[in-house]
């Protein structure tokens, strides 16, 4: 007897005499004389259909093979007369291996995303929410496969940190002292902390990465990062997944094309690992999921500067929420604006103002644009922001003119100065905000729906 | 003209006329009329060998092409003459792109692994730690290979979880709460905090992974976790990575097969992919390296009773600092004693007394032995624990019954002890410390030099 998947079983090159599947039923239907059931093991999308005559050892059991009940069928796989399946299990014996009672949630009806949110611990036995694991998994393994094939080092940056990447984020703090102790009279909060200083989880790996960049050359990041913003809307989440490729001797145009390459090889490879778990979700979830990826994978992104972004959206005749002008960020009602109305595709802008940017952006040459740095956000449909990356300021005079001119101080970043000083050279990377591409994939509207214990304000149960 | 890494020349196909290298200066040796640069740019262990004339454009600038240096050269790769390497760069250009001075750390002579520590921003452009950076990414990839060969879906648990997966856990706390708040007039310390309760760092992904086994099948994480222990020891980092697959219809038997297999597979990939950087650790740092590496994919693993490792460890010859009784926890130099003193290879320990594990381990049958429960420890010669794991209750009752045993609150588990009234199965699965297997692959003693940039108590840095 051979143990069978129910991918496998559905894959199978010919019929089995003797095999066991064991996942969890989805339904149930008697007919006089055996019943059939719809076998799932999370293998897949799709079920196993198992007829089981009412004389087989077990059979006394079937009614505690009910919806989200545990079994093992034995029996032999054979060419399915019904339609929709190649292979069904011509079952010999039953066995039950958890019962599911009747207050069991996932009855055959449908909920809603938020009532889901709820049963978190259950919700991966729904056809969407495995089909978004399996895909949340097939993307991460083609961002491995991406960067491994073109010679990048995966490095892991740490997740507690000193310093604080953005320059104004809000940040959590990490601590093993007690909550409401009293203030020490010397003034020194941390001195009996962990870490003997004020520690935070990060909100990015770059710093961390540039060093090896500056040694290994090409290295990305693939971890958890974090955010104390207290936004509740469907796009936030107080810890998220982040990519973070980063380069030597790149400028903004390699990472431009890094980032457009690597965008088209994610969705490509997901279109094609993922065809069965993808197609679900341009049926129920998004009709209009196909053509938007398909266009990624086969269209040129378009490339503009910031300046000529801000024309465009002046001259709308869009009404947006927010003004824009030269020097405002743009907003996610104008970044969908360009790539969904304007450009009907992914739209890379390019050269921020400064003044909305932080400090390890490269500034541009007096001859180009003195007024911007070499930044780039790679927008696309739907999702607005996917990517946000630039050159950094490899010339230390530049960097601390401007670590000045943010008003930071300089003394904890001595040995990220100090990378300007020994071997410094020309390098960029970017982030890419790993929910937002499942998002993107999926046509899911909510972040809460692509992770899975997401963790929000005053949400952390799981 | 074509750039080419430094690997990629040295393993070129032929000559080539026209390349670019970018990279690093190593060494620069003058001789009269021209020079030798020996040029690394971390995409592999060895430096190419680039030869200058002295009347070559850019040769004035040669004084500045020091040790640390970046610099880009053109030219022809050329078969070289000298031995130890196949190609060589006949260059007919050199630039500067980024100076070092003579201050630069990493001069030519060897320095500590304690010194480096305090340049964890400049150790990966050192041989040593460009070589574990590179043996850590291939490892990580060798880890993701194996499990979606295999069927398995790769999950991100959370990070900050209001759980504590190992009941003692010592955890540092998530909060956005200044420090020495004023305790509040209704005792609720947290109500104002981000999250309305209690958080921490996870110590663990696997609670959160048995729900997705239990609708997966068989699912990994590869996500950081920590520990706020105050141990200042060669072997503990507050921060460390962890591999954790759960499968669904594992018993203890099969997780065993699968944490040797996934054990071999790993040094076998590493051995494969990272040969030369591997060689340095076997020549420099340990040299029993090799032996202990083959004997780990060559031989099956050991496998027996704690009762009997406790036994031979009873009537072993030597002396060890803590006793051993049926019921205490074996400490690593017991560990070490069984796989390298007695078995001369790795060790499987399975059934501990259920006194020394969590709750979530399951209670062997009576008619096997009631006061174990299905634990496994993979011990490994040099490193001890390698591997944790256990196949995990299943059963509702047992599972109430041992949380009460352990004096738990069971409210906050609701949705763990719904997995066993929902479809319950029986389940394994294991912990793989990721930064143990690299001390082991490579020899390292310290944790401290396979980390990044390692988080322990009172350091913080970087």
């Amino acid at each position: 007897m051979i143990d069978l998947t129910v991918k496998n079983a559905l894959h199978a090159q010919g019929p089995l005499e003797d095999v066991r599947i064991r996942g969890w039923v989805r339904t149930r239907r008697d007919s006089k004389g055996f019943s059939f059931l719809e076998i799932n093991d999370g293998s897949c999308l799709k079920n196993l259909q198992a007829v089981l005559d009412a004389d087989a050892p077990g059979y006394s059991a079937i009614e505690d093979a009910a919806t989200g009940a545990a079994v093992a069928l034995t029996g032999e796989l054979v060419e399915s007369p019904g339609k929709g399946q190649t292979w069904e299990l011509k079952a010999r014996e039953l066995t039950i291996i958890g019962t599911a009672p009747d207050d069991y949630p996932l009855q055959k009806k449908r909920h809603s995303d938020e009532y889901l949110r709820t049963i978190a611990h259950l919700r991966p036995r729904t056809n969407k929410y495995s089909a978004i694991t399996r895909i949340r998994s097939e993307a991460a393994y083609a961002t491995h496969r991406f960067f491994h094939d073109r010679g990048f080092h995966y490095i892991h940056t740490p997740i507690i940190t000193g310093s604080d990447c953005e320059g104004a984020g809000e940040m959590f703090r990490v601590t093993t002292l007690p909550p409401c102790m009293p203030a020490p009279k010397d003034g020194d909060v941390h001195a009996e902390d962990f870490f003997g200083s004020a520690a935070n989880l990060t909100v990015s790996g770059q710093l961390e990465a540039e060093p090896y960049a500056l040694a290994l050359s090409k290295v990305y990041t693939f971890g958890p990062t974090f955010r104390a913003e207290n936004s509740n809307t469907p796009r936030h989440a107080a810890e998220f997944w982040m990519i973070e490729p980063e380069m030597a001797f790149y400028d903004l145009s390699m990472n431009m094309d890094l980032a457009e390459e690597f965008t088209k090889n994610l969705v490509g490879s997901v279109l094609d690992a993922s065809a069965e778990d993808i197609e679900l979700f341009a049926r129920f979830v998004d009709k209009e999921l196909m053509p938007t990826l398909e266009n990624i994978v086969s269209q040129p992104f378009e490339r503009l500067p910031y300046r000529e972004a801000v024309d465009i959206l002046k001259s709308a005749k869009q009404k947006f929420d927010f003004p824009v002008e030269f020097g405002t960020d743009l907003q996610t009602e104008h970044e969908r604006y360009l790539a969904e109305v304007h450009f009907k595709k992914p739209v890379i802008v390019y050269n921020y103002p400064r003044s909305i940017k932080p400090f390890y952006m490269r500034l541009n040459d007096d001859a180009g644009d003195a007024e911007t740095v070499a930044a780039m956000d790679l927008l696309v449909p739907r999702i607005g922001e996917l990517i946000g990356g630039s050159q950094r300021e490899e010339r230390l005079d530049v960097l601390e003119a401007r670590m000045d001119e943010c008003s930071m101080d300089k003394a904890p970043y001595w040995w990220y100065l100090e990378l300007r000083r020994f071997g410094s050279a020309p390098h960029a990377g970017f982030g890419l905000g790993f929910e937002r591409l499942l998002m993107l994939v999926t046509g899911v509207t909510n972040i809460r729906d692509v992770i899975s214990f997401p963790r929000t304000p005053k949400h952390l149960e799981f």
